[in-house]
């Protein structure tokens, strides 16, 4: 017991374990925007700062492309870390370990599936809302349950 | 007690059902924030991609009350995740039920009147300085209280 | 014992308050970055909002400092708070004491000098580039870990 203790959060539970596997997947994506907005500068010669498009020889401009993964990667910072606290406490509300899972597992497949549709290969509506819908409602749906169990 | 420690977070600490409430309430807030841009953005016929304004042949464009949500949003990205975060790490400070409890709702509802004086019905400063303000101070003291507590 | 199950996240881990300093020194480097960007809106007269720039009867207008402020901040919102998570996580793989406390300090120390090489003195790159690296890696190298970690 003293074990578990000193490890702060514990892992006796394993929806504990579930969210650490999804929430660090959640941030390996995270962390793959700003590659690919980097690549997409140097792509297309599409710089933000004065002295990066100096070292080329260019001026700062903005490019369509680029602005897309930004957009992208903004509605990441919108929609993920929200996730990550909202999650975190619904664990504390005693979930059915089966709908937790699943809930943790779509809510990273929509995600992942929002970026590649919107800024990797562009697919027609309505495939992008789709996978934004799905990871605002799993996350509100999460939300709601979490305020009507500590209203108490 | 294994019952508690099985749950990971306590649920015997008060303040953890607290922070849990508030927390929740402050994610279904910035939800709102999306909805309410893709509401302006309907309303105002300005859409940020070529396919969504293409749907109703119409071009990309900007709009300003698009963009006032948008600020509102991000201002909310800026000022809460690090709410959760400082508010999280100030429980374990062993801090007073009552001030604590007031602090998370004065956070709280300083920012939900922040983006109701910002976007949804836009009153003359200092209403918009002061909500701001509020919750500013409120994080900055907790943060303050946080590095002094765990300097040592 | 009771005493610490009580307290939520446990005490009795050292690199729990490790991470409670390091996360609350990066809030208060965060709230700078709000104050920053006001400072520099004043002193350029550079304001995003009509009711803002009208009190000194100005228009709204774009500033190059204020906007390489904003990014400054913007690159915070990306790569600091999916720090705080990954490393929360992080200390439930049980790392060693000493390598965590420096993967914290070093996050810090690079988000730091990222700001202050990006917008406070502009210095040449590969200053920026080398600091927003350090912490992109080091963030990176845990969610791998934990990855691996949880995946069994």
């Amino acid at each position: 017991m003293a074990e578990v203790v000193t490890e702060g959060l514990s892992l006796d539970n394993p929806l504990v374990r579930v969210y650490a596997f999804y929430c660090s997947i959640l941030v390996l994506k995270m962390m793959f925007m700003s590659v690919f907005t980097s690549m997409t500068r140097v792509k297309t010669k599409a710089y933000a700062n004065p002295e990066d498009a100096a070292r080329f020889k260019l001026k700062v401009k903005q490019d369509d492309n680029v602005e897309r993964v930004r957009r992208a990667h903004l509605n990441d910072l919108e929609n993920i870390p929200i996730f990550f606290i909202v999650s975190l406490i619904y664990i504390l509300t005693n979930p059915s370990y089966f709908l937790t899972t699943w809930l943790f597992r779509a809510f990273t497949l929509a995600r992942i599936s929002h970026t590649f549709v919107y800024a990797v290969v562009v697919i027609p509506q309505p495939a992008r809302g789709l996978s934004w819908a799905t990871g605002f409602f799993i996350t509100g749906y999460m939300a709601i349950q979490n305020v009507i169990y500590f209203l108490a």
